[in-house]
């Protein structure tokens, strides 16, 4: 049997399009053949990095209210549930990402994201506490508060400030991207199957 | 016979997507039923309100190199040729746009849309030249030194002034984007199919 190729999903809890990515990926990537390695990051200092204090969605209302709206439309097509806005846009992602940065390569790892998703933008949730992150984890039938724990303690404390550099050396600007073995890029939700097809080997016709 | 629903294009000439949108929008609409209304406007003063001094994709490198290499796939995709880079990005864009707008009307606006955009990313041109403009014109048997000094004259110098306005106060912070009959906005070239079926009266289902 050949060796299954493996997708990058380089995702952040804040982001709204990374949810449906997020919602997607596992079903669609066992379809395609292709293995999904979950990669949890944080935007903020990237777009810190480019001069952004906050969200392009609130830096720009006019962009901000569209990405609302495409939310709405995109959900609806895809079979979600209408989408609910968190107390705070952007959230702060920190201990939902480090409980998942710890995680990664765990089974759990795809259920705990979708949870964290879920709350946030199918329910409206905060999933800002350290708290509110255990819960979501103990609802899988895990022991949250340790998870949490360990997560915030040295080594893990620090993993996501090296994945963050690594993220911006491998040219990531925004959530969700998705870089396949041979280091193609793709960023947006609505590039997952092209990102897809690019990893089973499959390309454009006549792409140099 | 029933009404033909319309849908608006807002295109800038400068604008890598709104290309890729202007090669696909005539075939697309006629087979959905939907006719065109061609919108062409200046992305600069929108962009400057944002306090952006060029296009996001110069401001922002990573941006940039993602989209330039995203358009390669997407061309290729797409059946178009192979995209080459004018000799400065972003283009001005002012001559042509003067041109289009003045013809938005015309039967000829599709055409010369298309040859602008030809111009400037399959065949790698600059289009900053009002007389690269009057030959495009002419090219389509058309009088272009007499449109683009017409275009360049009251009162329809300052039409793209007005159209602006318009565009602003719309909601439009991008290009292309595509406006419905009922306000509804897409933005992107990803977005030209939903915005056809949303003009012929489709939803996603269960769409608030």
């Amino acid at each position: 049997m050949a060796r299954q190729p493996t997708l990058e999903f380089w995702f952040e809890f804040a982001s709204t399009y990374s949810y449906l990515a997020a919602m997607r990926i596992e079903g669609l990537a066992e379809a395609a053949g292709v293995g999904v390695r979950w990669r949890p990051f944080l935007l903020g200092p990237i777009f810190a990095s480019q001069g952004w204090t906050s969200s392009p969605f609130n830096l720009y209302p006019a962009k901000g209210r569209h990405m609302w709206r495409d939310m709405a439309r995109e959900a609806a097509r895809l079979g979600l549930p209408p989408v609910q806005r968190p107390p705070d846009f952007p959230q702060n992602s920190l201990a939902a990402a480090r409980a998942a940065a710890f995680g990664a390569d765990q089974p759990w790892i795809g259920a705990f994201t979708r949870a964290v998703y879920e709350a946030q933008f199918a329910r409206g949730e905060s999933i800002a506490e350290p708290g509110s992150v255990a819960a979501l984890l103990n609802r899988l039938g895990l022991d949250g508060p340790a998870i949490v724990k360990a997560a915030t303690s040295e080594p893990h404390k620090s993993r996501l400030r090296v994945v963050g550099e690594e993220a911006k050396s491998r040219g990531i600007f925004g959530a969700p991207t998705f870089l396949t073995e041979d280091g193609e890029l793709f960023w947006g939700n609505d590039r997952l199957e092209q990102a897809l097809a690019w990893a089973t080997g499959e390309r454009p016709p006549g792409l140099r």
